[in-house]
This record gives structure tokens, C-alpha cells and sequence, in this order.
């Protein structure tokens, strides 16, 4: 049996810097994938045009063959003249991470209110912002990692309220509550999910380090929700793989001051993945629409035949590799030593 | 400033067998303890009255100088005529875990009805029941880790309705529910509280394997449930560490395929650990009673300056041991690299 996807989009990855930029790149391609959403929380951040060219310049010298979409990491240094600058430089988006939630948020945003002019800016001239649903642990007030991104929802509808027009996305959502969420949105607010996500509960991260990522895998019901949402096909959802490499040994081993890395990698076997993930809960039929034609539509990016289109097979357990490069950097695919059921046809 | 401790009793403590029984057991009387309720969790588990007695006899062996109450494993190989003969031998409980829930758990129950004569003769010659209060993982539920001890509650209720003269003691407990539950029944059931679930909430165990242990440490909400019954001194909830040592490579690591092993290690620090704590949520005034005089008066154990009187001396910050025991089988106690307020004075 033979599945063909046209122009497989993965509008979340983290592709790195230095090294391990070098190792992982390459797998969006060989995970079937042909247009990458890039990440800017580097070291220091990604907040300028001219740092998300040069990105963009490293990432396309490392594998020419996939198109990049940029973006900018939002933080007291964007103005709105920036923003101006970045869309005539083709940049398409801006994170917001709320301060101390995920790798690299030091840098973070406290409070949306400041930015008001950004997004007013980002709304005029049409730039996405993508935005990182969590809100900082607090224990007086009983917010945690489980409930962090039920409890960021307001901030959600907050904005949308504000800038009806600004194009909005809510970054890999986790629970029942986010999917509800965006869909009482209007249209200029869509929603990525992970592979990951629809695969794992917080059994699965409980004492297992390789299955922990930020935001956490909830509860069985909100994995079904995420499920859910894609076998209606509603059009605002689509994938965006939040595959995000750490070396082996930070995710292996924690020590008693220190945990392990936060992050899941899926990017070298994303397609075969979904796939497999898709056809495990009857959604096999929307894989198209998933991965590549409502994130295109919202994005305004064409479908095409041209741009690539990949044919998946049918197969009966491909293993997954333990590890792609070579120590210290080696990076430890999800689900590792496991099988999938389709194959990408060479 | 000194603090006095009337017999210390810890209600709730894994000794292990073998090379590590050797390290741990003393780390009851370097804690501060001389009563050690003793799970019977081991391969395979202590279903009778002569293996508990041979386990007893090996733990006196390894130190004579702490009273060891004995458990049986329920499983069914139990019968009324073994409880008889138990009761006559001096051991005081029986321990259901509930089937793959926690460390050597594989031999737990699947349904409590079957164990009805059991309890019956339980009840009839006055052994303790120990839960493990939770109920197994079911995605198709919406049954998890976090949920699994209020799930189970209903076990509780059901089992206290009949057997309303069986004592029962809820161990471990983590969640504001089941507090309130066992508050809700009569004077036959108690509740022991660990040491870490008054520190840890669930986000100090994502990616943090050291402090991953079952049940796992729940919400801030369900943490402060834990303190304010100790802050009140409700006379049913007492300590039961549920010290479960592993050894550290054990703890450290996980591969893609398999994760750590569940339990948190605070036996040779959990005198001070307790006093520490206690004295952070304003209980401190509480210590003797949560410690020692609830405990003891559930279990009628004597409460006497004879059997130990322990003195807790506060001091600025005493570091805590990186590790106990050498390789490969060290162990690493809770809080290892940080400092405690009050020291046991030699």
C-alpha cells in the first residue's frame, strides 16, 4: 500500500546551532519533510532580522533542499519598526515564550501588555505569532506543569480579543482545554500539535527522560482530544513536530541537583511517524490535511506536486535507530528501538 | 536551641534484602528511628508468617537496636489460618499493593472481594491492613498516576463499610482527597504521610528522576492538604517514610527503553528531614506527635523515654551526604547536596 503527501510542512522544529545544527538539519528532509518553521530560542536568542538571516544563510548552506520560514524570538528588544523590517525580509513569524517554561526561555516575556505595539505591528503587516501556551509554575497559586497551559488560555483569548486580526498560533497544544480553546477562536487562530503528543500520557514521562518534554504530556483524555481533532479534520489544526535534539547524556542521566534535558526528537522519522500515529487512531485518511495542507492554508504556503511530494509505504515494523551521530553529540530518536509501520519509499 | 523526640517511629519503611539490607537497615537508627514498620515488598514477596519471621530475624541481625513490626504481602496464598498463626507470631499487618503499581508490585491484588475472609479474620484477631492506594493505569478511563490514588478511594470507603472494627491505615497518602477521606472515616483508619510528598510536588520529579517515586508527589494544592493535616495535628496521620532505597546507577539512568526505578531514599536523614520541614510550614510544635505519639497510638506501641528519646539540635544548615555505600550499589539520599536545619545531637 502506497500513501502519497504532498509537501510534507513541519511548521514547529528546533533546528540548533553549531554541531548538532550540522546532525539534525539534514533530518528534516530525511524525515520527509521539505519546509521547516524554525525556532529562534538559540544562544543568545534569535531577535533580530539580521540574526535570522544569517540563521536562515546556516541553515540553507547545511541542506539547500528544504525552505526555511523564519522567526524571531520575542523580547523587549522588537520594536515595531523591526517587525517592519523583518516581513519585508521575508520573516514569517514571532515566538513568545513565557519566561523560565522550556529550553532557552530565559529570555522570556512576563507580560503580553508591553508588546501591545509589536502585535499591532505584526497584525498591519501580516507576521504569525506563535505562541508558547504556558504559564510559570506557582505553587501559592496551585499552577504547575499539568494545569500551566489550561490556566495560559485567557492570555490566549486576551489576544485574540485584541488584535482579531493578528494570525496567531498556539504552539504544540497538550490538553482538552487548548483544542476547545482555539476552535471558539476565529479563524486567524490555529493550533500545532505534536507526533509526540498523540502518542504519550504522563505515565509515559513518569521516571522515562526520554519521553520528557516541555509542555508535558497530560492526561489519556487530552491525548483523545488531540486525536480527535485531527480525525474531524478540523481545518485550524496541523503538525508542528516541536522536534527538539538534546545530546544522549543530557537526556539520559540526571544527577540529584540536576534533571535531564526537556525535549523529544521526532524530526529524522517524523512522516513514518505520524503516519503510523494517524493510522493507530483511524486518521490515516487526513494525513494530507495534517501535515501539510491546513498548515500551508494558513500559512499561505503553496501545495504543490513540484515542491515535492513524498510517497509513505505500508510496511510491517521498520526499527527505529537507537541514535543518529556520534558521541558526545549523539542524539537519541523518540521512540528508539521501537518499529513503525510505514516507510518513506526512496 | 534543642528539641526532644520521644520514640521516633517510622511507619512505613522498605529495608530491602541482601548486600543493600546490609547498608540501609542501620540508616533507621542514624535517622533518628528505633521503629520500623517493615513493607514485605521483596523477591518474592513475604506472603508467610515463617518468611517474615526469617526476614525479621536477618534485620535484627544487621541491627538489634530498632523494634522491626512485621508485615505479610496480600496475595492469594493468604488464608485465615496463616493471619491466625501471623497474629500468634507477633506480626502486626498485612500490605496490599495493588498489581504493577510500584517497585515489586507484580504479585499485587486485582479485586479486594476475594480477600473478604482474610480481612474477615483481620478484623476478628486485629492485624492492620496497609493500602498501596491507587488504582493501575487505564488511558481508556482516563485513570493515570495523578489520579490513581482519589480513584482508589472508593476501594477505601467500601473496605472500612465492611470491616468498620479492621484497622486500616492509607499509606502514603499525596492528594487533598484522600485526606479527606480518611478524615471522613471512623477511628479504625489512619494515614501515614511520607517525608518528600511534604516537600515535592510534580513538578520537581519531571526530568528529575531522583525525586520520581509512587506515588508520585501531586499538585501544590494537594502538598499544602498534606501539611495543614499535620499543622492541625489530626491525631490519624502520622509518618510513614516509605524510604525505598535503589542504588544510584538504578536511579540515575534511563535509556530509551526502560526508565528508573520509583522510590525516594530518606532513611538516615529523615529525623532532621522531618524536623526541617515541619518547622518550614510552621508545625514544628507538632514534630512529636506526627513522628511518634499518633503512630504509636494507632499501632498501640508504648510511647517512652526509655525505648529513645532522640534530640534534635537547629543549626545552620548541615549538608546532606552526596551518597551512602560505595559502587556499585551507593545510594543517594533525598535532598543529597542540600542542607538540613536541625541535626540529631550524638
Amino acid at each position: 500500500m502506497i500513501f502519497t503527501v504532498n509537501s510534507p510542512a513541519d511548521f514547529h522544529v528546533h533546528l540548533r546551532q553549531g554541531s548538532i545544527s550540522t546532525l539534525v538539519t539534514p533530518h528534516v528532509r530525511k524525515g520527509g519533510f521539505n519546509l521547516a518553521y524554525v525556532m529562534p530560542n538559540l544562544t543568545p536568542p534569535v531577535t533580530t532580522t539580521d540574526q535570522a538571516l544569517e540563521y536562515k544563510a546556516q541553515l540553507e548552506k547545511i541542506d539547500p533542499s528544504v525552505t526555511y520560514l523564519m522567526t524571531l524570538y520575542l523580547s523587549p528588544t522588537l520594536t515595531p519598526e523591526e517587525i517592519r523590517k523583518a516581513k519585508e525580509a521575508g520573516i514569517v513569524g514571532v515566538k513568545s515564550y513565557p519566561r523560565g517554561v522550556t529550553t532557552n526561555s530565559d529570555s522570556g516575556i512576563e507580560s503580553y501588555e508591553a508588546y501591545y505595539p509589536v502585535f499591532e505591528a505584526m497584525q498591519e503587516v501580516d507576521m504569525v505569532l506563535n505562541l508558547h501556551g504556558e504559564i510559570p509554575s506557582n505553587a501559592e497559586h496551585n499552577t504547575h506543569i499539568l494545569n500551566a497551559e489550561p490556566k495560559f488560555l485567557p492570555h490566549l483569548y486576551a489576544l485574540h480579543a485584541a488584535f482579531p486580526k493578528l494570525r496567531i498560533v498556539l504552539e504544540h497544544a497538550t490538553t482538552r482545554a487548548a483544542v476547545e480553546a482555539v476552535k471558539a477562536c476565529g479563524p486567524t487562530v490555529a493550533c500545532t500539535i505534536t507526533a509526540h503528543h498523540l502518542a504519550l500520557t504522563v505515565d509515559d514521562w513518569a521516571g522515562q527522560s526520554f519521553n520528557f518534554c516541555k509542555p508535558v504530556a497530560k492526561y489519556p483524555d487530552d491525548r483523545a482530544a488531540l486525536r480527535e481533532v485531527i480525525k474531524e479534520g478540523h481545518p485550524r489544526f496541523f503538525l508542528g513536530s516541536d522536534s527538539a535534539p538534546h545530546p544522549m547524556h543530557k537526556k539520559s542521566t540526571s544527577t540529584p541537583t540536576s534533571g535531564c534535558a526537556a525535549g523529544v526528537y521526532t524530526s529524522p522519522i517524523l512522516l513514518p511517524l505520524v503516519a503510523t500515529l494517524l493510522e493507530s487512531f483511524g486518521a490515516i485518511g487526513n494525513l494530507n490535511d495534517f501535515v501539510s495542507n491546513n498548515g500551508r492554508a494558513f500559512y499561505n504556503q503553496v501545495v504543490s506536486e513540484e515542491i515535492g511530494s513524498v510517497q509513505l509505504r505500508r510496511v510491517s515494523g521498520v526499527a527505529i535507530a537507537e541514535s543518529y551521530g556520534s558521541d558526545p553529540e549523539s542524539v537519541v530518536p523518540f521512540w528508539a528501538g521501537k518499529t513503525l509501520d510505514w516507510e518513506i519509499v526512496s
